[in-house]
Order: C-alpha cells, then sequence, then structure tokens
C-alpha cells in the first residue's frame, strides 16, 4: 500500500545507519513510468533546507523519476557544504536508479544545523537500489518516521486507478523542526499541470489546515508523482477529490499522532465573509496557547476563544459572537450563552465552532491541546 | 510608593469579598489636583471588555479624577449587562469621591464571561472611599493582584517631580485573559495631549514589547494621570524619559513574575532594515513554542530561531543570518558557528541576538520560556 498501492511504482526503506537507534532511516521511491510527471508544494518558510531548495529545482520542469527521503538529520541550516550534500544524494541516487539527477527529488527530515553523515547516506542509498519493491511501500513509510509513533499511509482506489501516499509528521506539535513530508503517488496518467492543480488545491484545505504554531518547517515537502500506468486519465474533479481524500486522511493522522497531546482539536469557522477570515479566526483560535492549555484542563473557556477571535482583521461584530465547544452553544452575542456544564471535553475530540455571523464562508483548522508532555519532548529533543 | 509617590493622589486597597479568598481586591486611585489632565493606552483587543469601552470614552475629553479597580472578575463578554455594572461603578465611584462620573476610569481584571458581585463592589468603593490615603498606593498595587506572586510598583524622581505606577499581570504568560493593568501618575504639570504623547511613546517601546501570545488582552488598559501638584512643568524629553523608566521597569517586573516561567528572555535583532522589522522578527522569535521549550531545557537551538525568522516578510537574506545566544554566536551565516557547547544556559536570563545584516534598526522583545508548569496553571485556572 502507501506509495506502492499504485501501478508503476516501487519503494523500499532500509537502515543506512543515520539514526543511532539502527530503525529504518532511508527510503526510496521510483516511478517506472510510463509517465514521470510530478508536481510539489514545499514550505512557505523563507528559511528553506538545502533538499527543499534541490527538489523545488529538480521539479520546474514537472518531471520527477524517483525520490530519495531519510530521516535522522533534516540537512537544514547547512551552508554550502548541506547544498553539495544534496546534490550529491541526488546524483547518486540518479546513478542507482538510472534516471538523470535532475529527475531525483530529495527529502531530509530530523535535527537541522547538523551535516549528514554522507558516506552512510552513500552506502544506504545503494543498497535501498537493491530492495527496491512493488510491495516496499509499507517499509518506505516506516524509514520516514522521526518522533512519530505510528507510520503513515492512506489510499484511495476508484475504477481503474488509484491515489496512494505516505506521510511523516507527528502533528505540528512535533518537535522536529523538519516536521512534515508527504509523497503521494497514482498511476493515473495525468499531466504535471493537472497534478499541480490537484496538488495545490488538496493541501490548501488540508495540511495547510494543521496548525498549532503557525508556519511550514524548514523542509516540509509534498511531492505527487504519476506513472500513468492504469491507461486510465480520470476527469479533473474526480481525480482532484481523490487526491484530496488522501490529503485529508493522512493530514489527520498527523493530528492523531500529535507527541504530547492529549485531545485533538477541530475549529470551525462559519459565518465568515469570506474564507479566508474563516481562515484567519481559525488559525487565531489554533494557536491560542491559553486555550489550548484550558482544553487540556477539560475546561471549556469560550473566553479564551473570543480573545482570540478579536486580535483578527477578520469582518464581525464584537457583540454577535457565537462559539460552541463540542456543539454546546456557550458563548451568544459575545456574552455567556448556554451553561458550560454541559459541555463534556472528557473525549479525545474537542470541536468549537465559531459563528462570526458575517457571511456564508466557511473553515475547518486542525490542532492539537498544549500539554506538560509537549513541553518535555521540545525541551529535551537535542539535549 | 507606587501610585502615591507623586503628591496630589490619594489611593487604598480594600477586600470587597469579590475574591472567594478575602484578599483585597479593589483599589481606588483619586487625583486631587490641580489638574486632572490624563491620558490612557488600552488593548488592541477588538473585543473589548466593558470597563475598557467605559475608560475609553471617559478619557476622550483628556481628564481623569479618579480610577477604580478590582481583581476577582474581568466584566469582560458580559453584554450589555455588563456594560451597566461599568456605568454604574462609575457612578458610584464618582458620588464616593466627589467627581463626575465621565472622569472617573473603571479597570477590572480576572476571568472573563462572569458578571461582577455589584453589590460586594458598590459597598467595596464606599469602604474605600473611607480609606484613602496619601501612603495608599501600596495597598492600592496589591489589591489588584491576580496570579501575581509580588506586587509591582516603580518610581523615578526627578528635581521637584515624580513619576510613579503599579502594574498587575504575572507576565504574558499569565493565566488571565485581562492581563495588564497599570496606573501611573504624576505631580509635573503636563497637559493631556503632553502626557498622551509620552505614555505611548513609553508603551511602544516597552508594554507592547513583552510578548508571548502575541496580543493584548480584552482588558489591558495602562493609564497615565497628572495632578500638576508640584508645580513643576518639565520639558517634554525630560518628562517622556521619567515615563518611559517607569514603564520600562514595571514591563521588566511583569516578565519576572510569569508564573511557570524559569527564563526570561531577552530577544535583540539588530542590523534590520527598518524598526518594523526587528519587531516583526523579534515577535516572531519570542512565540515560537519550541524554541521557548528548547530553552527551558536549557538546550541552545538555534535552528528554531531560524525558523521563526523564516516565517516573517523582514528584509533579510536567507543564507546571511548571525544568531548568538547567550553571547556565543552559535549561528553564522545561517550555518553553525561557534560551538553551541559554549553556551551557559543555568542562569534565569537568557539574551538571543538575531543579526539581519541588512540595516541599522534594532528592537528588543521580552518573553519567557515555556514550561509544564504553565501548561498546568493555564489548565487549572478555572475549572
Amino acid at each position: 500500500m502507501s506509495v506502492t498501492a499504485a501501478r508503476g511504482f516501487l519503494a523500499c526503506g532500509v537502515a543506512a545507519g543515520i539514526k543511532d537507534s539502527g530503525a529504518r532511516d532511508l527510503a526510496l521511491v521510483v516511478n517506472r513510468g510510463p509517465s514521470r510527471a510530478a508536481a510539489g508544494v514545499f514550505t512557505s518558510n523563507r528559511v528553506q533546507a538545502a533538499p527543499v531548495r534541490w527538489s523545488r529545482r529538480a521539479l520546474a520542469d514537472g518531471r520527477i523519476s524517483a525520490v530519495v527521503l531519510n530521516s535522522g538529520g533534516a540537512n537544514a541550516c547547512t551552508g554550502q557544504a548541506g547544498a553539495v550534500d544534496a546534490l550529491l544524494t541526488a546524483e547518486h541516487t540518479a546513478r542507482v536508479v538510472d534516471a538523470p539527477p535532475s529527475e531525483v527529488a530529495v527529502c531530509s527530515t530530523g535535527l537541522i544545523g547538523v551535516r549528514l553523515p554522507m558516506d552512510r547516506l552513500m552506502a544506504g542509498i545503494t543498497a535501498a537500489g537493491g530492495r527496491l519493491s512493488p510491495e516496499g511501500g509499507q517499509d518506505a513509510a516506516v524509514a520516514i518516521k522521526t518522533t512519530d509513533s505510528v507510520h503513515k499511509t492512506a489510499v484511495a482506489s476508484r475504477s481503474g486507478w488509484t491515489v496512494g501516499g505516505m506521510a511523516k509528521g507527528a502533528g505540528m506539535l512535533a518537535p522536529g523542526l523538519a516536521t512534515m513530508l508527504v509523497v503521494l503517488t497514482t498511476d493515473a496518467d495525468v499531466s504535471a499541470a493537472g497534478l499541480d492543480a490537484a496538488l495545490r488545491s488538496a493541501v490548501r484545505t488540508t495540511f495547510d489546515r494543521v496548525d498549532s504554531d503557525g508556519c511550514m518547517s524548514t523542509n516540509d515537502t509534498v511531492l505527487l508523482l504519476a506513472s500513468g500506468a492504469s491507461g486510465a486519465a480520470p476527469e479533473p474533479e474526480e481525480f482532484a477529490a481523490a487526491v484530496h481524500a488522501v490529503c485529508l486522511d493522512l493530514a489527520r493522522q498527523l493530528v492523531a499522532d500529535a507527541e504530547g497531546a492529549s485531545k485533538e482539536i477541530e475549529v470551525t469557522v462559519v459565518g465568515a465573509a469570506t474564507e479566508d477570515d474563516a481562515v484567519e479566526v481559525g488559525r487565531s483560535v489554533a494557536r491560542n496557547n491559553l486555550l489550548k492549555c484550558a482544553l487540556h484542563g477539560e475546561d471549556p473557556n469560550w473566553g479564551r476563544v473570543l480573545s482570540a477571535i478579536g486580535t483578527t482583521s477578520a469582518a464581525f461584530d464584537p457583540d454577535r459572537l457565537d462559539v460552541a465547544i463540542n456543539d454546546v452553544w456557550v458563548c451568544r452575542n459575545s456574552a455567556a450563552g448556554e451553561s458550560r456544564d454541559k459541555v463534556d471535553l472528557s473525549g479525545r475530540l474537542v470541536t468549537i465552532t465559531v459563528d462570526l455571523c458575517s457571511g456564508d464562508s466557511s473553515a475547518v483548522i486542525w490542532t492539537n491541546d498544549l500539554t506538560a508532555e509537549y513541553v518535555h519532548e521540545n525541551s529535551a529533543y537535542s539535549s
């Protein structure tokens, strides 16, 4: 399954010794075609890791034959030496899979500011080349884990064609700076432009709406590769819907696996004048540390929701805000509504609904609560 | 000291029974003149508590004769009933201190979404009227505490005139939504316009640069009252400097008293193209939960600093960023610099210096680390 659910793809995951633990830390995904069309979305952070810079250039012509991914080191903030390391990684992978280096995407995840152990990485790529398999998707998904407690894969099968994928990232609350890597594959026959449109649309309402600290990391990368091996050429809407379904599934798995979190929080903003307003308000609520602490303590503190809304530039009347927590409208017209005692926060899933009473647009943002375990994990990570 | 260090002011702090604990929870500050000139700065949050709305209107003509402050309840998000409560509070205070209601400012702090116990508050105001004293500044400072571990006062005495003040707020990391209240007094003879200029200038580089979650609360209020009782009319620059000194002193006390924090973090951004750029970068660094956790764990994780810088729109070259932690330049040209082993993070004060290498502007932002104690306090607050 995973990246090998779609026909035309080989993958594997091996232990190259990049991680001290001896766990799998290197994955290879190879597109055997006939098509090599590809699209990608990269971090919006202006400080970008060397592999992101490399892969962005490699994708410029819409063709990717292989993706090499490593955990155990992000190759971010490593200067010119790190850029050379990414280039050497692509070149060696290209030799192993018999493709031009310009068709090899490189993804790295782990600690930043530290060079990769290139000797081990190169040997690992050679070894991985001999282990490629149409059943290797699972091993690849395992090899890209950092603090993830489980590997994450998703598949959407349609009549005659499939979209599959893998993701790493223990929620946006994960300690790794180089948080999210996603590789999606399909055996549908879709042009690079078609892949790009479907991927951007899907990412915008899935991965981009998983939020805790407000920004993609230095390494975040989402790739979509098409082999065309099914011979099927789906309608754009149908294809986009399948890509969206896989992205949403993986995004929810990221939130569910947020290490240190005890709650998954879904913030739905309705009644917004525009979708941008809804997203801005949703993000502001999702990023509010005080609210995230309150929900951890199972306290339906709607005042902290209003305070977060008040910091945005969205259209609303400060005296006409409604807030529901787990479907109990605890705040009506910006004041106390139904009794907060009715709110049961004992479960893992928490829904917050904000009605801005200003229009018909809406958006959903996913986040987690803030816990002592989060602090512990993120203060102990690299020391 | 405190608000009664300057001549012409009376104050007191009493226990009105608003807090269940029986602690002091009501303060009164009265300006006996001859001047009643005043200025104020209020929260930029669009969701504003009833007392903020009232005080903003009262200050419109630049005259304030008295300030009534309560802890134990913020009177925020309380709808029309809360607005009436703020009005009744001002009217009753006006009767007690013999001034027009339009010259009475009202400040409240505590939980939001809950009505104030008006019977106790009114009786407390009556009682406070009989306890006003030129030595009452200390009691007033104690009465406005919420989760503050200590009361906070500061005084700057110049030749013939004085600026004094009190503040409440356990850092921006405090659990109360209605975080910061500050009352400053002076016996200098300064017009309302002069007070406004000095206060805005001081707040901009002091209270506005204490940052953890990026926004003022629903109740934040800073007031400056002048009695003119010294007869001295200082030069604007001299007066502004004294107001700045008192604001800076109080702002640092807020950071130092952040409950649950183990570190005070000073983020200095230099080499910025503009001061706005420096502030944007400083805030982004100061708000980064991952960095705040790392510093709590005494881990000089400069990668998290770069990641935070990368999310801003400030002018910089992503390959030319320098970062020092406690004066060790651990990052040069966006890559590893001096050994991170040289950084001693065992002390309470942490300095982070970011050089954007893009100009001559700079700014300083103060924040705290993120700790399990912070999570505990903020998840247990109102439940």
